[in-house]
């Protein structure tokens, strides 16, 4: 059974190479992959087909949130292999980042034999029931024939705006069963056209409302000319440009046209929110708060606020921006956005701030940014408004252990962009593994470990509730510094470069350095 | 509201409070625990009450290994916390091989408040569905009042024999809202009695087919008494004594009544069995194999054998063998199981069976065996024989990563014995982060990582189910030596003291030395 790129249509192949030529052809380049014995048949046809790249990740986890990071940079879905229920379930946490992110991902899970699973065997488990809660799109393959079909609808339904989890079960039998030729893609309907009475409803409330009104966007903020079409809209009527918490991937640097971000911290987010009497949400949701607290409203937006959709996520936000920039008559802007001063060399303590401010001074044009720190992340991001234009990606669905793998991700998409990763030690250590693929694959990635080593955001969070603390609780739970993590050591031991600092003057030599040099490195920030 | 390990039953306390009284009351003495926000209040009165101990993780998948170690070393139920529908769902994996090892644990998972769930904030996510597919039990607690019954519950159903999986979701403000007192724990029935119809069908069995006959226990053979009956009956009869390939715990070593294993690799495990006319299944499952192959029975039994169920899980197997062995009037066997020489000082390359002949010669009676290495495991256990008595645990349900969180959870709840850790270097990868807590705890672990730099079983797998093996493939997805781990450098960041050898005479030293000191110590094996 040869494997060719261009399959003699009435030779027998197994059912795994006629799914990977359908794959193949759907636009599938890159399989984030952590295999077990169930999925041999699969490797056998991954490895003899030369337009899908293997990458290998050491943890379920990090293939997850490579394939987010690989599909929120290039907008392709990315394809994983996972084994066995359990497998899946590893990578479940940064499914749901990736899902809430909308990134296009088609997971195959191998699975035991159909003839198998009666027997009920130590590795069984439910595949579909550990799989369907963050699956938007799920289905158990049930013989060679149509498995290559059962792929051309999976990679159709990741592809489906805004962008699916579609997970594939493919029992071993299926993937050795026997078949011919495989199937064609399922070309993918395009976006629905702006609506033109939301269009006009929302010129109406534009015009009546000025600065009391507020364009809260999502994916746009991604995209120039997304941000372009705002910049029209807001600079002719006076309405505020919002982007959500957990936008996926946004422009931001000087130059670009700064939106305001929805802070994390609910009582923050209200302050923004002040005065908005209408929010018009493109293909966003309303604002609420990650979590409840005893003695705080959820609902963000203000008391008696009207809330507009001007499109649904399966439009093109770009489209429908630019259709209601057309429709309010809003000119062109033609002048550049004002440039931000590059910050001085930070002197001192190595805080957040110093940590932002060399960020600003050395990250290159283009970089994609991975960050992941919910406490010094703030603090950080607002330095990074004077540095180049970069693409900021974020921890979209709060599940930890984003940071890493999504960087890792990310540089696979993208070799001839720098990456950078802006991560908390207490939530990289979820997925550290995803270090060693960024040594394996010679990755161009420089991450910054923010060391605080504590849970921070707990220590934070545990007053916000109205909980007691306890000296004995925050040493016994909320500390990770006893003993201190080494991320020297740890980077070392899977392949990684690395150097601690503690004072913002050796931070930014090293970051310097970082920067200009190639393939993947790690910075432990000691902070002050 | 105060907390007090008396509880004032009229004063008003947090529901938080509350269950953890009815959770310490109902014998819970550690909880395992790696919190996020909605878990506060659940912490705070944690950090207030001595008689539970808090254990932190810097990730799920150690957690609940962790939880699996501490319950089968004891036998009583181990208490988890998880955060959320993704921190749950990291805790999967680790779940699914206790539950196969009957382990009896509770999880509380943290969940949003009730009426937060409404606005899909970024973090919500299906605890229920998340948790089911391996939770045996499973409720969503309904508000502060009712919440320490739910724990009482939970309790009962982790301790339901064989042992269960209990999963409680904690709503925040299930947690936080006020009530009184606290629920009693609920009394666990006795095991049902052996049923005589079945011991007197065994005998008969066991009279007729002498040798022919065998018996596959599980549970039994980690109790001295258990593995006395059925020596009596052996002796007595002729019959062969087995135990399950993945049997959680087993008393193994020089004068230990010897067990035959069934083996992983389905082709041996036929071979053990041939002959066997008459399996008697001792509360254990039929022999199947772990996986289906295109050509090779997934059955294990010879054909024409008859298989008989001794018990159920829900009796006790070693009332149920002492049962059986009097009814056959077995005599009592009073002479020592003969001693086996401790092997000689191994020399040259550092095999699996160097490894197990120098830790048979170091591992001090009554050492705890945690035991995670597919491809080389059975080459040390063979050794191991020879070692002064110990327990084995292995691996109960194939999913990668148990060995250390085993090992750690295990040392948690035996700190006066010594356990060693016998540990694949790709699978240690998935749960590395249970180290730490072995650090922070200053836990009596020795980790021994078998460094063959390979998914060594994948490699052995791909030629057994038939698929083509080409060595871009091997390189690319079963090769995990590119860039080889630096076990040392990995341990000494997260603070255990750590040594690389790759002589069988430079192990054997290092072995003695780490015997004799206290604390955790890994040594990485670089085999030949």
């Amino acid at each position: 059974m040869a494997v060719d790129a261009a399959l003699d249509p009435h030779a027998p192949v197994t059912g795994a190479v006629s799914l990977m030529h359908t794959l193949a052809a759907a636009g599938i380049e890159v399989c984030f992959a952590n295999p077990g014995t169930s999925e041999m048949h699969f490797l056998s046809a991954l490895g003899a087909l030369p337009q899908i790249r293997p990458v290998l990740g050491l943890f379920e986890g990090g293939v997850t949130g490579m394939a987010d990071g690989y599909a929120r940079v290039t907008g392709k879905p990315a394809l994983t292999l996972l084994h066995l229920g359990t497998g899946f379930g590893n990578g479940i946490a940064n499914l749901h980042n990736a899902r809430r992110a909308r990134s296009p991902i088609v997971n195959v899970v191998g699975d035991h034999a159909t003839w198998h699973k009666r027997w009920d065997s130590p590795l069984k488990s439910d595949v579909e029931a550990i799989a369907r809660p963050v699956s938007d799109w799920l289905r158990m393959a049930a013989n060679a024939q149509t498995l290559s079909a059962d792929g051309a609808a999976a990679v159709a339904a990741a592809r489906a705006r805004p962008g699916q989890i579609a997970t594939l079960i493919l029992p071993a039998d299926c993937a050795w069963g026997t078949t011919v030729g495989f199937s064609q893609p399922i070309p993918v309907p395009a976006a629905a056209p702006p609506d033109p009475q939301v269009i006009a409803e929302a010129v109406r409330i534009l015009r009546a409302r000025g600065s009391a009104a507020a364009l809260l966007v999502r994916a746009a903020g991604g995209d120039l000319r997304g941000l372009q079409a705002l910049r029209r809209i807001c600079a002719h009527t006076g309405a505020r440009p919002l982007t959500d918490m957990m936008t996926a991937k946004l422009w931001r640097g000087s130059g670009v046209y700064p939106l305001t971000r929805i802070p994390y911290r609910a009582e923050l987010a209200v302050q923004v929110l002040q005065g908005v009497s209408d929010l018009l949400l493109v293909a966003a949701p309303p604002p609420v708060a990650p979590f409840a607290y005893p003695h705080f409203p959820s609902w963000l937006a203000p008391e008696g606020a009207k809330l507009t959709s001007l499109c649904h996520e399966q439009q093109d936000e770009v489209q429908v921006l630019e259709a209601l920039a057309d429709a309010l008559q809003a000119p062109q802007v033609t002048a550049p956005v004002p440039l931000l001063p590059r910050p001085d060399l930070p002197r001192g303590l190595l805080t957040a701030s110093a940590i932002g401010r060399s960020l600003a001074r050395h990250m290159p044009e283009g970089a994609l940014l991975s960050e992941e720190a919910i406490s010094n992340g703030p603090a950080v991001l607002a330095e990074l408004a004077c540095a180049a234009p970069h693409i900021h990606m974020t921890n979209t669905g709060g599940a930890l252990g984003q940071g890493i793998p999504l960087a890792t991700g990310a540089a696979v998409a993208a070799p001839d962009r720098k990456v950078v990763n802006v991560q908390a030690d207490g939530s990289g250590m979820f997925t550290l593994q995803a270090l060693w693929t960024q040594a394996r694959e010679r990755l161009d990635v420089v991450t910054v470990i923010l060391a605080n080593r504590a849970y921070a955001v707990l220590r934070a969070e545990v007053e916000r509730v109205g909980a007691q603390v306890d000296e004995s609780l925050v040493a016994g739970l909320l500390d990770i510094g006893n003993p201190a993590l080494d991320w020297v050591a740890l980077a070392r031991g899977m392949g990684v470069d690395a150097v601690s600092v503690d004072s913002a003057e050796a931070f930014d030599d090293v970051l310097a350095l970082a920067m200009q040099r190639r393939g993947p490195f790690l910075i432990e920030a000691v902070m002050s």
